[in-house]
């Protein structure tokens, strides 16, 4: 175990870490090795850019706060996180179609009656948003909780404000006939969080930071496949640049314009206002545990 | 540019930094996207794991200050740092054989007058070092800055102390006939630092964190490739089993032990003392330029 060159230090690698006790870290491992080492071995780095590399993950791993997911950002914008979506989800028709999470989930959201306006009292359009969580057959699923987050007509999230207190995010449950519905404001594109290290290499690959406008949804009933999705702005102009890679054409909608006079629930409008409706079709759980066995 | 599954995400992310601006940016990238997505498509993470890994990386980074970088172990540990070695330097015959720079050098140590002892008064073997830095053709080289670093007893280097001050680490300089030397006490084999995610990492793939002793060295000479090396004590246990695979058999070294007595130097020692010298031979810096270009 000595002297190795640039082609036997990958199995000496590989030999020191054949006896880990879990069978699925040595399987995980083995791998990183190999992939890790072919990628160096095709770049050829030198030592200045090895320094380079060192430099950039710890400047990432820096730029992680409570609220600042840098790690994440990195992870969607280099497709990471949209490939372990799509191998963790061998899309069915009559299952709604997944995304990313994204960095600005938080956990524990305050649950809201449904209805509840969660604007915050920013300014923006009014946002009415309608629809129902059912099974693939499209039997209603009651008591769900669903989980809803989005950006502000500026394109920040809440947990991107000096401020705190939660906007633009809450927790929804469905009723009998498994709807929901809530007010909010239209939330516009953004530009993901660039002034870091990812931004820095999102210049350098000559790529912007933009995403299409979307509202997150995440749904998780018992029984069922937890289901982490947006639905997007019908029309966004970066629908076909999404830094991250997250556009289905299953999850675009049509965020319909209505001139002020009263809403669906019964609310008077004095200024323009949108809607939209998405009815979300959960897998069931044994997809997901198939998998992962 | 939508509806991207686990195979056509990899060509979308290739097509999206197809026109980074800087060749060399553009193929590193292009190179981290193919072998990253191979990676992910071979152990099909799950969602829970693919978090795991971002946890494992923000860890990493948050471990990392300026007397701590994490990043560096998980080089070293990965082989990656020895890889990049072995790709930077075909070895010659005639040339002083690197090895890793591993995470405990400081910038600009103190110059010291050869025969210091830089030990700080601290407990352990007393040391004599002793060499010559030379060309291939062992022709002496002046006034050549020798960098030199390495643990205590206990195998802790200075930085690794709640107390600050330099111990252990100190610069030379050659004289006429490409000389050095200086005192300092024996270094220890010891763990590399393991109370974070590295050492978490090790213990999972069943390794354990020991380097064999040794004394780092690194001579940078005006007109020679820069030489980042070890001195490694022979007959150390963990000669065959080192953390970071940096042991080569050029770079291990008799350290003799010598009764209590005179010193070459004229020093007399009331307790056993040990020697060791070693003669460096620096390479053409044409060698690290044709390599770069
Ligand atoms: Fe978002
Ligand atoms: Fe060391």
């Amino acid at each position: 175990m000595r002297n190795f060159d640039q082609f036997s230090i990958t199995q000496a690698v590989l030999e020191r870490i054949a006896n880990a006790p879990d069978a699925r870290t040595r399987q995980i491992s083995e791998a990183l090795v190999r992939h890790l080492h072919d990628f160096i071995r095709e770049v050829r780095p030198t030592q200045q850019e090895r320094e380079q590399g060192i430099a950039f993950l710890t400047d990432t791993g820096h730029m992680c706060t409570g609220t600042r997911q840098e790690f994440i950002l990195l992870s969607d914008t280099l497709g990471v996180s949209m490939l372990v979506d799509a191998i963790n989800h061998d899309h069915q028709k009559a299952v709604t179609e997944s995304t990313v999470l994204g960095p600005f989930y938080v956990e524990g959201p305050p649950e809201m009656a449904c209805g509840t306006d969660i604007s915050g009292g920013l300014p923006g359009e009014p946002m009415y948003a309608w629809g129902t969580v059912t099974d693939p057959d499209g039997l209603p699923l009651r008591d769900v909780i669903v989980d809803v987050w989005h950006s502000d007509e500026d394109g920040y999230y809440d947990v991107q404000h000096e401020e705190d207190g939660t906007v633009a995010r809450a927790r929804f449950r469905t009723d009998d006939q498994g709807r929901f519905h809530f007010w909010s404001i239209k939330p516009a594109a953004y530009p993901i969080p660039h002034d870091g290290p990812v931004g820095k290499m999102l210049e350098a690959q000559g790529r912007h930071p933009w995403r299409p406008a979307h509202v997150h949804f995440m749904i998780d009933a018992p029984g069922y496949e937890k289901l982490v999705t947006h639905v997007f702005v019908a029309g966004d102009v970066y629908l076909d640049s999404d830094a991250v890679f997250g556009v289905k054409d299953s999850l675009i909608c049509d965020f319909a314009s209505h001139p002020p006079g009263t809403a669906p629930d019964g609310r008077t409008l004095d200024r323009s206002w949108c809607e939209f409706t998405y009815d979300f079709r959960l897998g069931p759980a044994s997809r997901a545990a198939s998998r992962a066995a």
